[in-house]
């Protein structure tokens, strides 16, 4: 039930923070998995290291219920740490895919945690398995540890090498004995970045990292740079060309919590103005503006202030939802969109209302809330989305449903309008959206600032093949 | 760290969730539970019956941890349940007073959960020790067992010989084997409410208990009223005289859903209505609002509409904060306050700020927020508390501070101010308060509508001697 | 499969362990017992004191897997200790039921535990509860918790008058912040022993309880002797008339472990002198003596040795079988035996073999043993039991079947040999296990030495009324 | 404590355990794996397989404590099955070593499970890390796994080009979606055999295996024979030259249990054979012999035989003993040794008596022992060792200690007697102990007929380099 509920969403898989040189690097990594919690609610780890040895902890759930006694923090003292937040599909049967991963090698050893998708992947794992290598788990991030292993010399030189064969999209961090090494893809669609605390590198997917610790925000790691941490101080590797770049646009939308900053955009501050701009573009007539909470808030209000209407909150989130629930007996079934959100009548009862959200995929939720909130006694619901139709699959490290299961692939306006019971439906156009990021001048078609395939259909990375489920990667299943 | 961010509010010790008769009594109570999550999430309880027969699961944690799976479920089977929600201060040790209890007697079994406080408690539990009871718990709860325990007759007649001897605040539930009973205390200071689903009586702490079921609120059950429900339907016998409920204030201030209505007030709009009071009340020259979520969102609304400063989201707070959390080294146990709340530092910097929330007890969190809300960059913070001082502490079932805790009880104006490093300090008036709740004229200090001891030093009931600490009642402690 | 197992040996239900003014009270209870463990595996707990307060640890399993860290150690620190082992069919629900019981009185704290039966306990629980009194477990335990909660007074007078209350066997611990009480019953059914561990006093149900810790044993606790630890030493209070002990046989035959020595008779011993008797009343012609381990080990060395027949390891047992197992699939239901019992082919292949166990309860285990031998190749088998037949049920505290579930009560000599599949079946006489336990003129039965009504009907203390299953004394039940 | 106790004997580092085409093939892994927990408690592991998918499940622990849940039996269904017993010395954090161990290969998927010891190991595990092979596990079985994923063709031929690589000692099970294999060691040093269960094919490590689900033994699986059963039957492959087995004499002396057989030598027999041997090389004038038990036992009754002395059971071990115990404080640490035996003082006092044990490997253990049959009484102590001084270390899967804390690798015949505190000191010869298993003219010098390196220095198969202790394999701990 709750799985639907999330599953409604498009998911990013991962978050990724390290810290290279502090002695309270262990809590630190806790804390900034914490504040990145909200990328990945399924498994968490932490490897961590005092110079030779490394020690780790995996485990299912979130940071908070599984790193927050002093005697863990005390088994995984260190000096330097990466760790990792992990959204998953597939439960505890999944332990193994928990990162970051761990490898000994002849120089010592190497952990890696990674936040992405290759497109490759599949292919390269084929061809390593056809030499002979043998796999652990069933992620990408091991096909680059296994990358790693086939040459030698420095690390450094090792992850150019693993790098120059896979294509895809990645913020990646590895940490050795003595260095920490943080890469993002070459065109920055995962966004990565750098910060400071206590004068020791700190490396974030999103700034709320710094934030939790009093870091100071330095700046993003670039397109195609790699930053080496150790204890001489940060070098620069730029292992493909600069370019400005080009980032994902549901970060924007969606992904990152609104308090934080990407490539210099202001995130809260963009989704307010994506809501302004969609309320300029689909005028209408109503009484309250209501966000399906907690993505829609920001983009409502936004949405309010442009079209005048006044702000309220029409549906009430419930906070108090773990990763699953009761599968109730079939006579309680329908009630399962309750468990998260109620209908605040005294706000909806008879009124012309405006629903907005950030965006919308499969529908199957919207639409439970649209029921919720007509049988509250709404008299009319205008749905608004801040952000355009998604039209095209992920293969860039979100997790979002197949071309079939999208609603807008498969309905035409006329037809949603229907599935969803609303009074009329309208999304953010794609050039409104740029502009809302700051392209006056909406997407330039030749030279698209942002990654957003989702909405137009075009890849900046070919994929190689089709993309096999990860899951049939093994024939193997763990049993709890 | 976390605990005193927690503590730092009042807290409700409990919520209470009923069903009679229905085949999936107890998934729906685990709903209910669910719905009232935000009153008590130490720990939880369900007890269960057939007919003859009671099942009973308790937990340390929260209702969707603990009651998730089918197998639970089945275990539990049966056509009556009660529920219990519990806030607690003393962690595991604590599992013998997780509620709901209960006892055999002559005529079988009967379940009890109360949600509230007996101001004779500790009064009766002496006497009772002196002749010669044995106590289990450290409850209130056991208390009335006690008593049914000692007189002879139907339930109902043992329930209200206990209730007579008692003196306090309680919504209280009685399961046997043949009736579900509730009952409300004199005054109504704590919300029991009466619903119907499928045609079977359900019976709840508030109204969001209903709505996650589908379930149809019918009425409040009355000051002093015990509803009796069986097979054959639903008796009301008057216990104590009629009279209007004398709500607790806080129910309206703090600790009720927003999307709720108790004694026919609808919380969100009150909320909003405190807001707008308190705007009206406390003219400031600013450039934006920002609520200290979630308790200050709905007053910083009204506050925002009544006073035409734009409302914006300038503290951004993480929901996935566990029970638990690390206990950060010293070098980082500054950090404290970030674990739940962050800055949004583009809605801040360089700005006027009004900072709304719904209370003020001891101050310590707000202290540390406005340090954050400063460092950030706004240039003035003005902060707005929708309800007026807490002077008094609670005898009735809120988990508050002593006396000596209580800021305003301790502190000048001045002393606030500078305590809390603002640049204006204001509270909601009393009759302010009375006013956004639809008292036109304020409070009526003969006959005040609503129980607020804690703003206004007037004790409904009187308290009988020295209420000793609960934990001081017994002399053994459960080891883990 | 293994309950059957288990369950075919009657059961004790408990054994007791204290020590009183011993910095290392805790851990010395640990080892004494699990040195005592055999008398109980289901749960364990312990009671610790450090003047005024109490800690208390209570666990299902075995003490070693539960008492085994040293947090728990420190956490339940105290100088003085008492604890308990139980044998329990009823699992996990059984929870409540595990001792030490503790109670809060006027005068402090106090924490009981004991091993026996009260024959009128159900009798004292239904007059309790008929007054008034709440019960939180199912136990005789708290039926004299009940009691000491009705009068006044000195512990040591309390007790006295609860004890005179009831009717039983039953050796029994209480220990309040100044004193350390052991109370055996009126004709010392069941075992309690004194001894002294660097000058402290210790009370174990065993003398294996002071050989782990290397106290020194001192004494019996007499019939009907209350002895009184306090700071200033040692008191004894004879509390009914004084007598010689009227010991349980079956402590002699099964339950005491053989390295023990109960009222002055060295345990293995006397079980090998069982045997020796046992081959004088019954001789046969045969290959080999064989065991059926462990407890037959004793008597049928002495069988050996008697009757000149050779002593062989014919039934090899697998020690490592935990309290719960495989329920296994249809088809291979018929294993059960083996997961404890394996034969020994070489010793038994074309062998005349003569079996030896210490007593026959039920028999269907006895009948797959027998069957396993047969199978290996065991040419003829006789079995020999070193005690008579178990004819009558006991009311004293141990774990025994119904009437109807006793073999020898409803089979003839000649069914049982059928039954069993064995060429002949012999008992020792009860006056043949009197004289092995030194009696030269076997029983006598105007003042029999020892309590042996399973044996001979001859109840010492009548039984009142129906003694109801405990099971059915709640109507609730604790789901896991 | 107690691991100074079990790690006073050498131990055997597995079990394996495999079943094929069977539809009970997972309750009937776990029951031989029950059978054969003596020879591993760590931990254990089973992996099922139902055509092209495989389940697995691994635990710390015992077999009857992780796998007695009909759900895990449902979730591992499959009609092939391999299981695993571990000993291991590093607890939780070695959960990446428990075995089997799996892989996805092109053909797909194939599990191994092995007994036994790669002398060669730490090399081919360089050689393949130089290679660009990545290890997540320390054991011998992923270097098996790694030469199997470096060759194409059938898993026969690739099974047969990594057992060309390895030298050592094994028993190793292979399980892929059509066949299970077994395979012996050239030598046959480690023991594995066939067994037949309704017409199925069983491997075992030991005929108990089969005994407990009532399988046929039908042979040994010969040295450097593969055996591959398939739904066609059994196919018998020679992968190195054919011989007669040399067998490790440990399985004899020490770790196989008594109701087996292996190599056609019958356990029990061999154990009371050795006891009569050592009686007649080391005539005693005593009064009881009493066995060190369990593993004394057998040889003790022999030399009882033998001398004419009686027998008797003078110490008593206490089975209740899990893997970890408390760390006792200073206080009580001497203690230590009566966790697992205690003294049996009617049968010792006053006595000369002659202690039999199977072997001597560090003494700690048995001069502990020795104190405490003094202490209680006894006039002489004679000790008597069924099997010759352990002066060599093993490398063929035996965990010994390293040759400095071997005793009678450092301590004369005088030095010991006084180590231990005995009044003689006698160990059975090593041609006594071949004669005891049937080698009438003792050890051939040129052609032993078992594998005894540890007695005689003459190692069998010639241990390459220095091996490296395995928990330096790899730079990463695993924290729980």
């Amino acid at each position: 039930m709750l799985d639907e509920l999330e599953r409604d969403k498009p998911h990013e898989e991962c978050a990724v923070f390290g810290i290279f040189g502090h002695k309270d690097a262990v809590p630190l990594t806790i804390l900034g998995l914490h504040a990145l919690q909200h990328r990945g609610q399924e498994a968490c780890g932490i490897i961590s290291s005092n110079g030779n040895h490394f020690q780790m902890k995996k485990a299912i759930g979130l940071v908070g219920d599984n790193f927050n006694k002093p005697a863990i923090i005390d088994q995984l003292a260190g000096y330097c740490a990466i760790g990792h937040n992990r959204y998953s599909t597939t439960g505890a049967s999944d332990y193994k895919n928990i990162q970051p991963l761990y490898a000994d090698f002849d120089f010592g050893g190497a952990a890696i945690a990674h936040n992405g998708n290759l497109v490759n992947g599949l292919q390269l794992r084929g061809d390593l398995v056809d030499n002979g290598r043998i796999f652990s788990s069933t992620t990408d991030t091991e096909v680059i540890l296994q990358l790693i292993a086939m040459v030698k010399g420095h690390i450094t030189d090792r992850l150019k090498y693993a790098l120059s064969r896979v294509k895809g999209a990645f913020a990646l961090l590895c940490m050795t004995k003595d260095c920490l090494i943080g890469v993002r893809d070459s065109l920055g669609i995962r966004p990565l970045m750098l910060g400071k605390f206590n004068g020791k590198y700190v490396l974030s997917s999103e700034s709320v990292g710094f934030d939790i610790i009093g870091a100071k925000f330095e700046r993003m790691v670039e397109p195609g740079e790699m930053v080496v941490i150790t204890e001489s101080g940060l070098q620069s590797i730029q292992i493909t060309p600069k370019r400005r770049a080009r980032t994902c646009l549901f970060e924007y939308v969606y992904f990152a919590r609104p308090d934080g900053i990407i490539d210099g955009i202001n995130i809260y501050q963009a989704r307010k103005q994506m809501g302004r701009q969609l309320a300029m573009e689909s005028r209408v007539s109503a009484d309250v503006v209501v966000p399906i909470p907690d993505s829609g808030t920001p983009s409502a209000l936004g949405f309010a202030e442009e079209s005048g209407i006044g702000f309220d909150l029409g549906i009430i989130r419930n906070h108090y939802v773990g990763r699953t629930f009761i599968e109730p007996t079939a006579a309680i079934r329908h009630l399962g969109v309750k468990l998260k959100h109620n209908a605040n009548r005294s706000v909806l009862r008879n009124k012309r209302v405006v629903l907005v959200d950030d965006s919308l995929v499969r529908g199957t939720t919207a639409s439970k809330i649209v029921k919720m909130v007509r049988d509250i006694g709404a008299k009319e619901v205008h749905f608004r989305l801040a952000s355009p139709q998604v039209l095209f699959p992920d293969f860039y490290g979100i997790d979002m449903p197949t071309k079939q299961e999208l609603l807008a692939n498969n309905y035409s306006m006329k037809e949603m309008i229907d599935f969803l019971g609303v009074d009329s439906l309208e999304f953010l156009s794609l050039d409104g959206l740029y502009r809302a990021l700051g392209e006056k001048d909406g997407r330039d078609k030749q030279n698209p600032q942002f990654t957003d395939h989702y909405f137009s259909g075009d890849y900046p990375i070919s994929v190689v093949g089709h993309d096999a489920p990860k899951d049939e990667l093994s024939y193997m299943q763990v049993v709890a």
